[in-house]
């Protein structure tokens, strides 16, 4: 398979649409299916408007304040740091940059999206080692036997869609049985406190992928980076687009890995609101599955796509997966504001009944 | 060749590297190496504020609002829009959504330095068809020639480095015997009077590429855009990162295509600054080439190394091209503010003596 035959992505509604679907201004929809903060960092306005004045001119297109900034934030070193445009960015560019057509990749099933797009993408093949859900545990033996032969593994810890963290001795177990490389993609770190930065350094066969979308709250910025050993690092970036990371998102980026109180109180201020939503969910007689992340997994049966389909109409939109989907009874609702979470557990507390 | 084996991107040294070797303030330095406007558009500031309180949140991975005013400003439909990180993103994803490994891509030399790593990272070959320069005109001939056989032809109109406009018959010749598809990077158009909309419709075989680093003064917010047949957009969109333009950029984009005014005046004003920097030029006895675009090139002779080195050396950044290559001889300058200008063709004149 080319790239030009690869599966399309699958576009999410927008807000606009949304809005339009529900009959209300897209400010009261409550996007609960893209895992995003519901809090905008309290600067972004000023840095933003103090950055505009140079919007004339190319960013750096080394980005090095950058890969210094987040070199400091993950102790790894600058010359193992890749930037990119979120962390899809990077994914693609790993699998670019380590499948050759005829490869194999693996990866659990089910996971993120991006990864088998990446895969086909890069002409080769992707296999999926399934989780039996609901309840049961990271695959991790399975797992570590198909990555024996794979050219590309990829992990996703903690792990979307379920929300659950693999254990440190799954990973090791996984990377330590790998034939080639493992990209561990490490979105949601930072509500499971982890940092990889010197996991990365230590080991060279590992490429870490990291984002400010998600604890930082800067997901409109896209805003990403890849920790490697420098011999992977240096084959992303002669590969990576020279310039994707706008001048004013590398200006919010460094302002937010400078100052990291913010981060830290942001994600315990996530967890705060994750146990509501958890809470609020086993109120309903759900049974929601332990998270790691900004999100929430819950069982809701085989009305799952009309109960989604319910909330869609009043403006609130979960993540829903399609028929044949591991996760099709499933819904997952990202962390909200606590107004939004309560307007979204009422709605759902009627589509349930 | 494969991704990971094509060459590397030669980096732009930064302003603060420069500031440093000059011992100079950055806001000092004058980068008249990256053909970027010197004004800013007014409302940035405002605009980058206002939408920056919406950050935590992904911009609209379909881009739509984005597509829709592209469409307008170009008069394609918005089905031939794609967008993307800056002409450069769309440059490689054209290159890795046309060609396959053993594919011929050709392109006239000198020209923008991207199309070959494009190129390179699909595999594919890459030819130049030389110009005899200075003086000569862009190769109508030997370009259709090799265009015949070719899988993507490569096409800057107006051309950089050179700064001229191929000839609209020249491009029509070219695209005509063209035996694949030929991309017309006009990302200096709107200098030209260029509008690519209408002949981008109709004439299935092309990509037109537009970016708003130029005209619209915005090179930091990295947002450009594809002109295909529904075809050839669809190809281009199913492989590009879903989210690689950020929601402030596209803010500003939308704000930048809506005030087309500004636009107009801007170029406008960047003629007028280019008719002062090509007369200042030829007042130290150089000999600078017509321009349809927002730079001059200009031969000094063999030493225009130790110039441009001198030229540096005072914090002022001219691009010069490497021993060997056609235009080792020439310095290309963009315009900049009169003040800079002022400043430039002072030391430059210094640099002459």
């Amino acid at each position: 398979m080319t790239a030009a035959s690869a599966p399309a992505y699958v576009w999410q509604p927008s807000t606009a649409e949304i809005a339009a679907r529900a009959g209300i201004d897209p400010a009261e929809v409550i996007r609960a299916d893209q895992n995003t903060s519901p809090f905008s960092p309290p600067w972004a306005g000023e840095v933003a408007s103090r950055f505009a004045s140079g919007v004339n001119e190319y960013p750096a297109a080394r980005y090095r304040d950058l890969r210094r900034a987040v070199a400091e934030h993950t102790g790894a070193d600058e010359s193992m740091v890749v930037p990119g445009a979120g962390a899809d960015e990077l994914i693609l560019l790993a699998g670019r940059g380590v499948l050759r057509p005829g490869d194999r990749a693996v990866a659990e099933s089910p996971t993120y999206a991006m990864y088998r797009i990446a895969t086909l993408q890069a002409g080769a093949e992707y296999r999926s080692v399934p989780r039996v859900l609901p309840g049961a545990a990271f695959p991790t033996d399975a797992l570590a036997a198909a990555a024996r032969d794979a050219a590309l593994t990829w992990l996703c810890v903690p792990a979307n869609p379920t929300g659950d963290r693999p254990e440190r001795a799954a990973v090791d177990a996984v990377v330590g049985a790998a034939g080639g490389v493992v990209v561990i993609d490490a979105a949601y770190a930072e509500f499971a406190g982890d940092g990889w930065g010197g996991y990365a350094a230590a080991t060279p066969g590992v490429i870490v992928l990291g984002t400010l979308s998600k604890a930082f709250a800067l997901a409109g910025a896209r805003v990403g980076y890849a920790l490697a050993a420098p011999e992977h690092a240096a084959l992303l970036d002669r590969i990576r687009p020279p310039g994707s990371v706008s001048s004013l998102s590398v200006a919010l980026a460094l302002r937010s890995l400078a100052e990291r109180s913010w981060m830290e109180e942001h994600v315990a201020r996530v967890i705060e609101l994750r146990r509501d939503l958890a809470d609020g969910l086993r109120r309903l007689g759900l049974d929601p599955r332990p998270s790691s992340t900004n999100f929430v997994l819950a069982e809701v049966g085989p009305e799952a796509a009309r109960i989604a389909g319910g909330l869609m109409d009043r403006g609130i939109v979960p993540r829903s997966f399609p028929d044949g989907h591991p996760l099709s009874e499933f819904l997952r609702f990202t962390v909200r504001t606590p107004q939004h979470q309560e307007r979204m557990l009422d709605a759902l507390d009627r589509e349930l009944r």
